[in-house]
């Protein structure tokens, strides 16, 4: 199937629309990870970069200062930017969830160790200002480092959330925002702020980064109770980690004395045997859990189309509205 | 003794002469620490910060903003965004060594765990670029970016150095530049650099913060061999992490053929013996290392007082010049 046809997916078409840009990017990244001093960096990073993630977020960023119709040269320094972030949350996150796997390979924190992890985590996050640094443009600087702000303060709720079923959808939601809309959301800005377009229009941009970066991490969270290989999800690794999610927190809000206490002993005390999580999707299935997460993934997305409905007419708005359409393809 | 008494150490007569700035940059910190939805980091952070650190890096940089005449609020932010990197720093090095103690306390990494000092960690790092962004000073934040690069990078070069006995005196400086000095030479460069002082002023700056960091972790260094319960230093924590200090490096490299035997058993392979750390230094005794790593720390002591030698004359100055000396002192 070509790229340019309408049944491909929207995220490769936009990767084929922005490939001249796209490549100025992985240029960036390559010449970026490089360390005079260090080659254990570069190695871990390009173990991480080169897996064939998505590079979701940086393309959020073209394709945003693109839509504005911004010339300048800097989209390229931001996406690198955000690409950077990103990575860099990945090292810290698979140190602090004990992971073993990411995008299919062994995590850095196994080949290496979470030594190696977190330190070149913390080289890519100074990479990162240096990049946005050289942008020159103070709003931008203030933008993604309130982002990365926003996303250590998520991840840190989650921590806290974790194991403990008093966690309510408010602070799922606020979990939510940091651990993954923020940097999705700071993306789509940026890429309006560089091009200097009207306050109403870089909100605009703001709030579609918002409700797709959401209405992503709840399909996330939804398909580690609702997936299937084929989803390449590992199905139960959020169970495990007692992590309280959306599909928990809404199957714990309609329990029974009973399922109450299967919770606690699951999630709080972590005691946890063969047949949990099949119990636990069961109950989940029984009070319409799934369901009205599924629900809400849809409503995130269609408020994500909405925003940019308001944008310019377009291919690239086209393309975006798309995607708001993709990222929930797998639970449609 | 009063604080005006010139036998008073150095470091408490500059904090008394920089009190109202350092009362400015401490309601900053505690200000900037809070978080609206994730309690666990100001617990984290405070217990770290209010463990009565001396505050050396901030006070460099008030010291330099008002020797260099400086009279905006800047200075403040700049002072807080130091002391951010560095508690970010201290977080991440005791996931990093492991460590169970810091500054006579337990680690945050045994009170809470490895995970809340990652991400409070990377917390504090967001938290000080958006406080060095405030200053809307572009050339502060591409020398406090590239700053944080460098020592992320001086850390992960220490991390591929330990145990391996091949590491040479050259590798060692970068590590101290890394890990130590660029966090000191950014905190005085920035002092002069938000004064708007003339290039040879700022660069003079520069050369005694890295001179007086380079002297700060040399010296450190090498207490883990000479040091007694006085120095409040433990004794032997680099050997038992098999770290490739200067005293280790320069006695491995008048070793003899048993005695080589000897470091590759304790440093490479980690075999370690009771009597092992006494024997150790004994050996760096015979071939003079540690009188050698001291006399190091005094030369870099004297290029410090040198450079500051050269700036404009006055109490600050003397100050700055006696701490040079302070940092040597425990060696004396």
């Amino acid at each position: 199937m070509s790229l340019d046809d309408p049944r491909a997916k929207p995220h490769d078409r936009l990767a084929a629309l922005l490939d001249t840009e796209m490549t100025a990017v992985n240029a960036v990244i390559r010449e970026r990870m490089a360390s005079r001093h260090a080659p254990r960096i570069p190695e871990v990073t390009a173990h991480l970069v080169e897996a064939g993630g998505k590079r979701l977020r940086p393309m959020l960023t073209l394709a945003a200062a693109r839509l504005c119709g911004y010339e300048g040269p800097y989209h390229v320094h931001l996406a690198a930017t955000v690409e950077f972030i990103h990575t860099a949350t990945l090292l810290h996150d698979d140190v602090v969830d004990e992971s073993g796997q990411r995008r299919g390979r062994p995590t850095a924190n196994l080949l290496w160790d979470n030594k190696s992890s977190v330190l070149v985590g913390d080289y890519l996050f100074a990479r990162s200002f240096q990049l946005m640094t050289e942008t020159g443009n103070l709003r931008v600087l203030r933008i993604l480092s309130d982002a990365a702000a926003t996303i250590a303060e998520g991840e840190v709720l989650q921590l806290t959330a974790a194991q403990n079923l008093s966690t309510t959808e408010d602070i799922y939601r606020q979990v939510v925002r940091g651990k993954t809309a923020a940097l999705f959301s700071a993306a789509t800005e940026v890429g309006g702020v560089i091009a200097d377009r009207p306050e109403d229009e870089v909100r605009t941009l703001f709030d579609y980064g918002d409700a797709l970066g959401i209405a992503f991490q709840i399909v996330d969270d939804l398909l580690d109770y609702w997936g299937s290989d084929a989803t390449g999800k590992n199905v139960g690794d959020d169970f495990r980690e007692r992590k309280l999610t959306l599909p928990v927190i809404k199957a714990v809000a309609h329990a029974d004395e009973t399922e109450r206490a299967f919770w606690v002993r699951v999630i709080e005390k972590g005691e946890q045997r063969d047949d949990d999580l099949p119990h636990a999707i069961a109950l989940m299935d029984k009070h319409g859990a799934l369901e009205a997460t599924r629900a809400e993934a849809l409503s995130w997305s269609a408020r994500a189309k909405e925003a940019m409905g308001r944008l310019p007419e377009g291919e690239i708005r086209d393309l975006l509205i798309d995607l708001a359409d993709y990222v929930v393809a797998r639970v449609h």
